[in-house]
């Protein structure tokens, strides 16, 4: 049996647009943010492809991107699993901060900026958890509040996501209940699963970039590998995408999006 | 521990508007509707109510009014668990049909009307299931489907809501899990809450309207008893509402709402 799997990254939110860390910080989309959403929707629907539950992070970017392509799709009243196992890697100290800045302030020093950025084992400075505003309300569910990051390498950022995606999304969603499953997500997150369904190493992860909005699709057997390489609904667009992400140099407005 | 539970009704939907037996089929908010859904939200946010958790049918009409309320709280990332448990009762061959047609065809007999209206007992003429449309794609989460109805008395309706309710959203959310739960559903989802917690007889269960929109809040102890009587959010505006669906007469378009 193949089994669906569909990723995407958010649509632009208002941070992506001001260049800014935006990690777990709660940021909403833009106007264009929202169309890519809408976008996204009809590529699901001109696919044929018809997702059997929703999940996303607990950050409104994902959540209203969700929300919208379900409307596309008149499939609003799937269920719409939201969990911070989802959310954007944690950006420590430098959530909130201008990209541009935080490089001004590591003395221009681009390989140390890029460590940080793309490396599996770069790890942002921590914030003291006690100061961290993004923790916040909707996080009360989870009672031992020390699981949640206070910054976070790509490498911990799959130690929280793996293990329930491979058994609360892929086992169990996917394979034994057979359900075309929709994540929409952030870039770090899409990059892991990436990583994790293709077995990228941890060098070349380093490499792959990830557009807004055009869904990623995955078809896997019973065992969970894959049958065919991942494809994107839009193959030139996301290149488009990819590509705009990969060049973006490190001056001020032009510095790469996280 | 005092646990609370806000329960409400749908705003307006279209065949609320156009006298129509709505049932299991999936009629979207009109814009009435979406105003009393955004009043709801200010009801509760002006009440210093904070819901944790929010519960729908699985129908447009229920989930629309539940994002409205999320988005107007700002708690749009708060899990939201839609199900058929909280589905309107099933009418039957009588969904989608003009309320003062069916009476009509009744002989205008106010009595039988009424009866499988409002007595706890009447059941609708039922439909062949294989030619139910309100049974769509959205209920293939359901592998036996025995289960789902095809015409309900209110008792019915209680069969197949009360012990979801008790264990899932009493016992587990509320209770054991101390949420402040929030259920948007239908008249006659409502009504069947109301019996349950209030133990009201069968015989009396038939006077109880429910209004659109209103928050109405339970308090409950530990064991699951109110501790103090139930009260609408806008009390006023709840009286009129009941007021208005007691006195609709049985003329074309005046006839009283489901």
């Amino acid at each position: 049996m193949i089994h669906k799997l569909i990723i995407l990254r958010h649509g632009e939110s208002q941070w992506n647009h001001e260049n800014k860390f935006c990690g777990w910080i709660d940021i909403p989309l833009t106007k264009k943010g929202i169309h890519e959403a809408t976008y996204a929707g009809e590529l699901i629907s001109k696919a044929n492809l018809s997702p059997d539950i929703l999940y996303t992070s607990k950050l409104m970017r994902s959540i209203e991107t969700g929300q919208i392509i379900l409307d596309v799709l008149h499939k609003s009243w799937l269920d719409h699993i939201k969990t911070w196992r989802l959310n954007e890697r944690h950006y420590g100290l430098y959530q909130g901060r201008d990209k541009h800045e935080v490089y001004l302030e590591l003395g221009q020093d681009k390989e140390k900026f890029q460590y940080i950025r793309r490396n599996y084992n770069g790890v942002p400075p921590l914030i003291d958890s006690s100061k961290d505003s993004s923790i916040d309300e909707r996080y009360n569910n989870i009672l031992n509040k020390n699981i949640l990051p206070n910054g976070e390498s790509l490498k911990m950022v799959m130690d929280r996501l793996i293990p329930f995606f491979k058994y609360e999304i892929l086992d169990k969603q996917m394979i034994q209940l057979n359900k075309t499953v929709l994540i929409v997500t952030h870039g770090s997150i899409v990059r892991s699963l990436i990583k994790y369904l293709n077995n990228i190493s941890d060098e070349d992860i380093s490499k792959i970039n990830v557009p807004t909005g055009i869904p990623l699709v995955f078809e896997l057997n019973d065992k969970g590998e894959l049958v065919k390489p991942s494809y994107y609904l839009d193959k030139e667009k996301a290149e488009l995408g990819i590509e705009k992400v990969k060049n973006e140099g490190l001056k001020k407005k032009e510095s790469e999006k996280l």
